[in-house]
């Protein structure tokens, strides 16, 4: 492969990322506009891209990503692989409560919902699966953040803790502190951490050998006591941990 | 581009579909085996598609589908679009049943399952979220091929209706007369079509235009009285036809 090649690759995925939940179809002249690709380009890459699969048209010749992507996709053992492990104990949890339940990893600086259990009468989340939090400010994210050792925790201040509402955590020395408690207490409860109105309470999914890969998080309204919640979460956290053999969710 | 570059991108998704549910991690001499490309070649568009988020390497450092190419394809409008929208009825019709529901859209000649909610007490079932399955012989196949139009069911009996069971529609004619009944019912049977002791009831999905986009499925054991399921089944499948606009799953 040669530098062509290279930047070809780099190409695509610059295309395929302007893709969103806010932009799910695009024409080629927005797509060249949002790359910065001259349309000839976006024209030839899309063409092979439907080729490939990994794009489709909609019926109103926009560009779509395509269901041949979405089967790509669902073999990531992270994502999905770690989610049909989860997903009877997600169910049972949601059952239970009839909130919203989610299943968050960490990709980089952030957390990724892998499922979202939403029921109609649940109290109204920002984002969606495949949408991404900041680990300081979301639930989810301080498990994940706890256990993510050192490292990950200076870069994490190194970017900066970002205020979301007044309860968000913005400095270094609660921060610690929460996470210290993650860790004793196994679960974290977050009051209006990254919306008002909402309280969010998660625990760690983990491995035979102690690695935490997931976070298992229910939101409610702000004005309800989680206390109830908490033995129903963590068994449902340590019903999928116990599905989990050294392979699964096997992360870099 | 240039026939460098299309033969680049044509390399890139013959090496990503050589994962499969079968096998999530490989090494890079598995996949110069399996694609047919020199080692080098291989390393080369691992490390590329390792950079963009495509693939990750896991703990023994075997390559696997990346949480960043999931997220992609949670943006397939046909897939995790569509699931969004009925993953609530998904749900109802999974608690008032407790067995496995299914959601299915077409690609070309097979069915392609978006959704499959298992409970752990229900009856065991062939494939997962991401499966494929021949149109003839699902129930959910069944459905779609009954409103896919005369193009499509001459294609699928051009490819031949292959035996599965000794319940499976091998005959042209009586595939003509199920998907007559389809079409008139709103709703099809199959009891052990695909595997011995499994009975599936299937509805569409349609969009205000009529438009067929998908179907649901539920999987019981063949000794059950499916009857009481139906009125459940088509109750989800209209609720879910009501969440859609002209907008959502639209296929090309």
């Amino acid at each position: 492969m040669n530098e062509t090649d290279r930047s070809m690759l780099g190409r695509v995925f610059r295309l395929l990322e302007c893709f969103s939940v806010a932009r799910v179809r695009m024409t080629q002249s927005e797509l060249s506009r949002r790359t910065g690709l001259p349309l000839p380009t976006v024209h030839r890459l899309c063409t092979q891209l439907v080729t490939n699969g990994a794009l489709e048209r909609a019926t109103d010749g926009r560009y779509q990503i395509g269901v041949r992507l979405w089967e790509l996709g669902a073999l990531a053992p992270r994502a999905h692989g770690l989610r049909q492990i989860a997903m009877p104990y997600l169910e049972d949890l949601y059952e239970a409560t009839h909130e919203n339940v989610q299943l968050i990893v960490r990709d980089g600086l952030e957390a990724l919902y892998i499922e979202r259990l939403s029921g109609r009468a649940a109290v109204t989340v920002v984002g969606r699966a495949g949408g991404r939090l900041p680990l300081h400010a979301s639930s989810g994210g301080l498990v994940l953040l706890a256990h993510g050792g050192g490292e990950l925790l200076d870069a994490v201040l190194e970017a900066g803790l970002e205020r979301f509402t007044p309860n968000t955590i913005t400095s270094e020395h609660r921060l610690r502190q929460v996470l210290d408690d993650i860790r004793r207490r196994g679960f974290v409860v977050c009051r209006e951490h990254l919306n008002l109105g909402t309280l969010a309470v998660a625990a760690p999914v983990q491995r035979p050998s102690g690695e935490v890969v997931a976070a298992i998080s229910v939101v409610i309204g702000a004005d309800v006591d989680p206390a109830p919640l908490i033995p129903a979460l963590r068994a449902a956290a340590r019903g999928i941990s116990r599905g989990l053999t050294t392979e699964e969710s096997s992360t870099e």
